[in-house]
């Protein structure tokens, strides 16, 4: 029986390698990780309805505290009962607690009680704190909630990152604190920016903290993959051992491999989804384009190995078809594609931690320069 | 075992009113009859997928000569042998010729020999004949094909029309001519505006060729519904009673209605996924604007006498959310249940008449004013 809102169990630990296999317990069913989860900003996976989604074995899906805050709004997620109940999904939801989203307007604000901003729907000042953003998880009723973290942009100066790190951490003990939800779990957010030693001062602040689980954000702002890798390898194997680890708003098949090596465990991008809708198919030979002429008569699915609806029952040109008449179902069986190509990649992924061949998989997957990137 | 393209066999006919109950034996499948046919104009009916198609019992779907001989084109079609298989739908498609698309065009001229127009996709000119519309069709591989006709606007001048019925009816002897595919049926069109007698002129001219089956058209271009009945009244009945029926480009349930009861078989619109993309739910109580605030708290279904996945699935809260948000799965679902109301809608009417009730089952639904639409 599981006691709490989460229980972390660690499988396997790949020989060769910092990779890790495990299971995550929650109320609302297991997650196997690694795990990709798809991205519901809204309290929807843009096109896919729900039966799509355990069509695709989506495990856990995300929502947003931010959007969710400013639509539906509280009072309408409280009258539903919580985000299961409104959007009708059984299985485990995480929410982001909103900063990335906050950090991203332009008229914002920061002092060390919260963010100042413009509501993008009326003007109307908001200011989200730790507080308010416990508040909103809490409401959506999430099976796992982030602290409120700052997200600092790429090129940050140092002297920035320094203070940003010190107020994540103070927001961290806020968010702790402000979060009474019992069956609810809450992750901690490592900051640091691309700096080894800020990442270490964050890391023992944050992990300093009761959290039920560990994530590095900060590491989806447009640097180069390289430096993501650096700061990977750097931190991910000192995160704690005994609770799951997640990197936030990563998606591609590299960086989801450079992240399994140093033992993250969740992975989560609109990636798959907003490719997808713009015509571009993941697949176990790099992306492919299908918006692109050279499609048009092709009889071949998306791709041989792939087991989803858009492959079992479309080509390639049909689907080139949809995408060049803007048409709803080519957004629709592209997004079904992509995630069913992440979790079917994953899938291997975990296959290969538990025969200990991690790093086999990842040389055989990246001999292939297509799939780099 | 079906001879032929197409059998028609009418089952039973209403004891108070011109209504009948039918059956359609085609190579693809057999249709009920009187039948709603959803719009997949560009070989997709927008927003849903083929395992929707089936799950909301679609017997057959319309594909338009006009937008698939631009894109995909008859190349791609020939390639992929014809459409069913282009977009791998296994049960009937008609297809419409073109005509009404082509007359929708700023800049045609007409002439005895076709219509010229300058293709919208690169301005190359093209001369759209009813022997192309039947290559095209024949290419495309529908079950129902339809002759090339020209359907006149709105307001058109009665001398106009006279003209119009007279070259429509050369164009369909033309279609019928150049139309040699065996296992395809090929529907004519009676045309003649508002007008009764130029009506009863292009229906005798039509119904003078050996087509498989015969349209009423012109009656979808904007006038008022009591105009459209008028015409239907005076027409319906004069049409042949031993092949099936079909009014062109009409899908509420009010002029559905009015169909049926004129002896009408087949009809077809856009209107409902055109109206659920914009977010407008059609129920067995009227349309419901889910777009409007007053439902965001909405816990009921769309329609508590549905059974579609969005009504079996979602709350009108929800799915107002979705459509505020512009959520692609707004419009899926709403598609969903809009033609899935119009198939149960039709069923109900069939039940009617095998029970000799259809102007009892037509006078309660329309006693709710919200149904007159």
């Amino acid at each position: 029986m599981l006691e709490g809102p989460l229980k972390y169990e660690l499988l396997h630990k790949d020989k060769h390698s910092n990779a890790r296999r495990g299971r995550i317990y929650t109320p609302n069913g297991i997650i196997e990780t690694p795990v990709f989860m798809p991205v519901g900003t809204n309290g929807t996976v843009k096109a896919l309805k729900n039966s799509d989604l355990k069509d695709i074995e989506a495990e856990i899906i995300l929502g947003n505290a931010f959007h969710l805050f400013l639509r539906p709004g509280l009072e309408v997620l409280k009258n539903a009962g919580g985000l299961h109940k409104f959007m009708n999904w059984d299985r485990p939801i995480l929410t982001d607690s909103g900063g990335f989203q906050v950090f991203s307007l332009r008229d914002r604000k920061i002092s060390d009680e919260g963010v100042l901003f413009r509501s993008p729907l009326d003007g109307s000042k908001i200011m989200m704190t730790p507080e308010l953003s416990m508040e909103i998880q809490m409401t959506i009723g999430s099976n796992i909630a982030m602290a409120f973290d700052e997200c600092v942009e790429a090129g940050a100066e140092r002297k920035y990152v320094e203070e940003s790190v010190d107020r994540t951490f103070e927001w961290a003990k806020r968010s702790y604190k402000a979060h009474t939800k019992k069956d609810q779990a809450l992750f901690g957010i490592v900051q640091g920016g691309f700096h080894e030693d800020l990442r270490d001062r964050s890391l023992k602040q944050i992990t300093s903290i009761d959290f039920d689980g560990f994530a590095l954000g900060g590491l989806s702002v447009g640097e180069h993959y390289s430096e993501t890798e650096r700061i990977l390898k750097h931190s991910g194997p000192k995160l704690p051992e005994d609770k799951p680890r997640y990197i936030m708003g990563i998606g591609t098949p590299l960086i989801i491999l450079m992240s399994v090596e140093n033992g993250m465990d969740m992975f989560d991008c609109v990636l798959p989804t907003r490719m997808g809708r713009h015509g571009t198919a993941m697949t176990w030979e790099g992306k492919v384009n299908l918006k692109a002429g050279k499609w048009k008569y092709s009889t071949e699915p998306i791709d041989n190995k792939c087991d989803c609806y858009a492959c079992q029952n479309h080509t390639r040109g049909y689907i080139h078809h949809l995408i060049r008449k803007d048409e709803i179902l080519g957004k629709i069986l592209l997004s079904i594609h992509n995630l069913r190509f992440l979790i079917n990649f994953v899938k291997e992924v975990r296959k290969a931690i538990e025969e200990d061949r991690f790093l086999e998989f990842k040389e055989e997957f990246l001999s292939n320069p297509n799939n780099v990137y």
